[in-house]
């Protein structure tokens, strides 16, 4: 079995990627009724890999650079079934619970802005996703300054109280 | 560590499987009851493999050959705590959001009617299911064509308005 | 790529080991309001991989020994936002879907008290976890007295009636 | 405050009905949906009551006669924001996870195939459901030989194992 | 339409009620199972009016005492497809997510440690339940001084950070 | 029992306005970040009436001008472990899924921007809210010209597809 890693290319750094198995080529309209329902105006791009049949990338969004980015990482991916998205003005954290409860979603490899590869499985032309490098090793242990420092950082981003 | 893919095999091109993570040798009767629920007459196959003790594939369902092809495929990937789902006369979108809620269910690996391939990471005689190959690679992007009758599609399909 | 299995080491046989793939920092608080609100008493470690910028492994609990115990487990995995809880007086069907509901979680590998290995790809110095082997693999198929001691174990547990 | 009791009137009487409060006229798409999804081949009707502009009651399913049904029964309720779902060959175990997760519904009043009454505070024209009358009260409290009966009619229904 | 309070009268004072609307006599054995679930070990008695056929109270649960008190609790409010779950040594927000995903579930009224009394409507010999007045009425708005010693205790309470 | 109607004052006519049931005074914490993570830079205000003790009303928010509504509200509500949420720049479809996952709520009255009076049942000084009255009553039943503007509309909206 060949096992690669894909490099994801988005359109700037700060874009954030999701990437998950699904089923059913409904699954593209449902993940954009989700994200459009989740966050009012927010801009987005999902591609969803069709796996039988034409075999098409599947493409929709609300930004037509980042729908083309989504689109270009399901087909450099190449697994079927996987989707992609990429999302622009909104943050992981505001979509995730959305797209979990889409009914075609069976699960999601990673969500992150870090740089990131998917790693892919291939065996006679077809491919799956069998997990995500996402962003550097960790290098240490947090001490006590550490965690002050993050429990202040949720605070000043105004997530807890 | 050795990898291989295992195709699973079906009782008719048609039945659809869903494999997944759970816990506990109670996911079983947990899975059955979510199924029942879900879709009055729901006819299907469950197996799940305990990862301790006797170390058995513990098997139910509505319809003996979809539940020895559960077992079958269970047996075949053998890796501790992942279960197989056989379903004949209903489809993954009516059933994927119950069992994710499934207290014991940690993760679904894929979904789908396609042929179907687990990808399984085997050291020192135990395994772990890493990913699934899920039919055929994307072979190109849909124009606007193939969009609307994607759109069309799902319309006749009466899933949407 | 570099594919190897990380043994979770846990401070005693009958802890419970939960490992998932996340996002961001805010994870790890997330994680511990979830839990702390799931079971009244409950005793825990939980640990975050920060996967940009200090590259810290996050930990917070309610059990020095717990918390000490996933902190090491995360640094010895070492892949980007995958976080681990080790459980004391609880067990996973208390916490699973608690934790599903997190926001910023994507996925749960694995969920057990068995041995466990967690299967991890390597490239580059970065990593990503692809698998978890749980447990011990299949020896054969229930019949129909294991049945019904499986029925009887659930009742004689108080989960079922 | 006037206080009625409306009752709902159902094309025969083992239909179902599922009665509760949205908000926004997409709520009847959505509800839709989530009903088609949920079972395959679901025949229903449901309807839901504009509160704003030209204050219409709103429609759809895939059974005229339960569509029409629904439709009345939500203009003699005639309150606000509420739907009003006729079951023909699904029940409510079915469907109503499904529903409680469409992203506009408050709430559910009830769900039953018994004789259903709803009851409505009125006050300068406009309504608001403020219960629902479902059934009869009951006449006494289970003995062991009940319960028995209870246990074994779920599984000779096939619900439990 | 007669309107009235039903004080709800517990075993002791810190004991917390749960009131709800479901569908269905299987409900009953579905919280059983989600609430023995949620809690290792929880202390609990829960009760459901049956609202058709021979109509009783059907009830279960880990507690005698408990079980009583729910059961008298729902022959009191005497409406059809009402629940009563009575909780010992575990608080609501260990439960009510794990209540509100029990598929027959349509509604929880709600959930208290506070003197409780639930209003019900009857007409015609048969009853809904219409609310509840849970405690005692806010007698002013909280201060600057208010607010930090309500931060503080949660955190002495353990359930935030 | 006293039954009445509080109309609820808002900020501009536009907010909306969402009213439910909630137990603990750890529900607007909850609810705080429930809709800070829902949305990102959602402005709203938050208030929760503590049913015992001190029995204040508690608040928070992102606007000041939302809080103080929503503070108000509760107020003038009166009722035990109710809380209301005034909206500023989003909608209730954005939040109203993650709200209702909040642990501490039972249950939402009602979610809208339309004129809405919450109906409320007094007995011995303390109050129960039994239902809202959301807008208008319907004026008649939609035909297919309507049908057709509303799914349109939802289209130009960008909801549906």
């Amino acid at each position: 079995m060949d096992i690669t890693a894909v490099a994801i290319a988005k359109p700037s750094d700060n874009v954030n990627v999701i990437v998950g198995q699904a089923h059913f080529i409904k699954t593209l309209e449902d993940l954009f009724e989700a994200l459009v329902q989740a966050v009012p105006g927010v801009r987005f791009g999902v591609a969803f890999n069709e796996a039988s049949g034409p075999c098409l990338v599947r493409h929709t969004g609300t930004d037509p650079g980042l729908e083309r980015a989504a689109t270009d990482a399901a087909l450099a991916i190449g697994a079927g079934h996987i989707f992609v998205v990429m999302l622009g003005n909104a943050f992981p954290v505001n979509v995730l619970n959305p797209i979990k409860s889409v009914a075609e979603v069976c699960t999601i490899f990673c969500a992150s802005a870090n740089p990131l590869r998917i790693i892919v499985a291939e065996e006679a032309g077809a491919r799956g996703v069998i997990g995500a490098i996402d962003g550097a090793a960790p290098t240490g242990v947090e001490g006590e300054a550490e965690q002050k420092e993050r429990h202040a950082m949720l605070r000043r981003f105004g997530y807890k109280q």
